[in-house]
């Protein structure tokens, strides 16, 4: 851990963006405001929208700093008059996100460089400012392009590359030739690149097709933790820009994923399947192979989809179905009890 | 593997604990009664409860001793007369548990010491009798008390610190700052502490919230392979003592679970859920987010929690709902083909 | 990557087995009949079974040769008229798999050799040509076979034994005294002979039962990335020759899996539950523990699976059900609108 250098108003006024009253401070941790203990006098808490009455409750004594949405500055400053600096923004979850940021003390990079434990082959070509952990394998001819981070135990694969400003924490395996875009984020364990499940029968059980394609990660994809994104048939497996993808996900071969796509832990997408810009979904879900996902489709945790849904749409259930139809099946199913004692008294 | 000392008829006595009729043996191996092949004679068994007359077709002959429920040995007599010990215990399958750890030939720690290939950070603090096992990786700062057991390529963080007597299997990794408490068992491939997911949705695509929390495993938990614990946003993702995580089950940021708990294989929970005190959780369930699951509840395999269930309920089904209720809804529509055929023949 | 050896049409007669029309040509690679791009002339492309008429609308000009199904091979050269080679097939798919397997660019062996910096027990014994990976390690009295390949950082357990010419890939781990069989492929952080989630409650909370039995793979299974199988309590968690388990998996303690088994990705099946051969389960799909599917069954992805099924039967839903019954459950729940307008006309 490293302490991170400290933020003052001015600084936050721009970074969130703020609208900042109340004093000028400086903080320098995130506090959680529904944690017990005392907060230190260095730290600013972000405070979720809420009812005026509710203020009271949060314990923001103490701090340096309270962000709050536009809104609510005036009946936070009613509440707790006087000391906290008080920092207004317009969307309280992107000034978590950028305070986080800004306020982590974990560095991404323990030290530049290539650790002594670490098995660099020589023909692989490491950008500036590269940090390969400790025991990390980078093979042959692979590229880590500018300010790239492998933690520990992490392997890239002959021929991949790594774009710049990449983190691949412990134990990430990245497989011969697949391509990671710019300021990627994947978590512990994840594998990209695993051959797809493709069989032929053959007269003496399955044989394998190999799996010749790649995968490509665009710019700034995050894939959770022990997450697999299987290689293509031929060509590639893509995930669009700004995509992010849970723990646990496994996207199979030949999958096309479109921009800014968000993936809940443990949800399946099997093979051939396009998924397009946009589209959420939820945990533990399953998406059929060869089907496609229209732009902006919402699909809830759980589902079972086994055919393509239409742009825009929102579906649940298994089968999978039309949101508003799944609620009304729900509720149909609910009248069972009373038309079963109307079969039952009529019969 | 190591040869386990012989356990004797009077440890047994006090280990399982059991009333030892028949000769006083010794045995150094657990045999599986419905296994082929010839019993060796330092062998015990352990047979489930049964009805008498199904004791004939256990394979027991050979064995130096026999373990079965206090009711049941009497019933053994009569069937296998003279040769096996009888261990009369009142929970076979807790007998079980203890004959299979005091038997275990795998030695938790195969050398004690550092192995020549580990990373060990030089400011990390180790305890007495510490194995650390080839290509483990300990950070900075962190903590390793008496008798942990670092498996090969296992990664503790910079400033995590793990309990007396907890076992990581290989490649588990513990990310920066995770706490590990007494005797925890992780298997291989688990990640505890990776970031949760949570993003903002900014100008240009979803920003990361950065996880500026923690995980803390409380005494005797253990944790599944390649499952993953993620850390909180803020405070603690926290596993109450004694609670068990099966393989490949996801823990979202924030999520509170209490003492006792069973969670099976690949079940998810989502961020800053509470679970209760001894709830079970069978495999493959999902709960959302945001709900809380009071203590001694039970979840049915594949269930799917939407909101909270209340203390002691067992709920099942999808969107999950009491028990009761599920049946009865299975049930009624079981009914459809009589309803449809009745409305049918009126409509 | 390395260049295949070239493949000529002679050759290919044999392999696919196919008859070859047209020129007698040389091939080094596969291409994608539906990427982008011009196709290099040393190029082969397989079409799948198609209508004629759809022929025109592929990308084969510049190949060196067309591999279709042999009622096809003749509207083929109606459309592409001259120039590829024609190699018509029984069967398209399997020619894809030996094709893909013989023009594969990824050397199974990048060396042959134990890599410096893999930590290898001097109580191990290695066959002829075994090739072991940066960073692997394998522990005292492991076994492998001639041929035997471990990727990067995998991890052979003590007393563990792979079959000759079986592949290890990126972060394996087989536990001590696993058994793997000849020709297998365990993709990137498979964990094999975890302990089993098996516990009794005792006076102090759950005690674990260590499990003492192994895992044995047959010949020539194929385990998927971050998939787990679990050691048997006592005797052996067995999958069959031929099987074929795909990513992120969980197969638990005790489980028998016959021969010629397809388990599609996230699937998981409980403890003790016995799968014949041949059954086919699609992705996601949930088994009980102690339940047993026939030979010859197939399960729906997404099914959940709480009783035995029958040799040969299809079953699908949760609760699964027969297929049949299935899709007529979800037929008349469709029907639940009319009759509830039906009953509420006439209450």
């Amino acid at each position: 851990m490293t302490e991170p250098s400290p933020l003052t108003s001015a600084e936050a006024r721009a970074l969130l963006p703020a609208r900042t009253d109340g004093p000028d401070v400086t903080v320098r941790r995130l506090w959680d405001p529904v944690a017990g203990g005392e907060a230190p006098a260095d730290a600013v808490v972000v405070l979720p929208r809420l009812a005026a009455d509710a203020w009271a409750r949060w314990r923001v004594a103490g701090v340096a700093a309270v962000v709050a949405a536009i809104g609510d500055v005036d009946a936070l400053a009613d509440v707790h008059a006087g000391d906290p600096a008080r920092w207004a923004v317009a969307d309280t979850r992107l000034a978590l996100a950028r305070l986080s940021r800004r306020l982590d003390p974990r560095p991404a990079v323990a030290e530049v460089g290539v650790h002594a434990s670490a098995v660099v082959d020589e023909s692989a070509r490491l950008g500036a400012r590269v940090a390969v952990g400790p025991l990390a394998v980078v093979g042959a001819d692979a590229i880590l392009e500018d300010d790239v981070v492998l933690g520990a135990g992490a392997v890239v694969g002959a021929g991949a590359r790594v774009g710049a400003g990449s983190v691949l924490r412990e134990r990430v395996v990245i497989e011969d030739g697949v391509v990671v875009g710019r300021r990627c984020w994947l978590q512990a364990g994840a594998v990209i690149g695993g051959d797809g499940f493709g069989f032929a029968p053959g007269p003496r059980g399955a044989e394998r097709i190999h799996h010749l394609g790649t995968v490509v990660l665009g710019d700034d994809v995050e894939v959770g933790a022990n997450a697999c994104i299987d290689r293509a048939t031929l060509g590639a497996t893509v995930v669009g820009p700004r995509s992010k993808i849970d723990n646990l996900v496994q996207i199979g071969h030949n999958v096309r994923i479109g921009a800014d796509v968000l993936i809940a832990g443990q949800t399946g997408v099997a093979g051939s399947t396009a998924i397009g810009d946009r589209v959420v979904i939820g945990g533990a879900a399953g998406v059929a192979d060869h089907v496609e996902i229209g732009a902006d489709a919402r699909i809830a945790g759980g589902a079972g989809v086994t055919k393509s849904v239409p742009a825009g749409d929102t579906w649940g259930g298994y089968p999978a179905q039309p949101m508003r139809r799944w609620v009304r099946e729900r509720y149909l199913i609910g009248r069972l009890e009373a038309i079963w004692a109307f079969v039952k008294g009529r019969a």
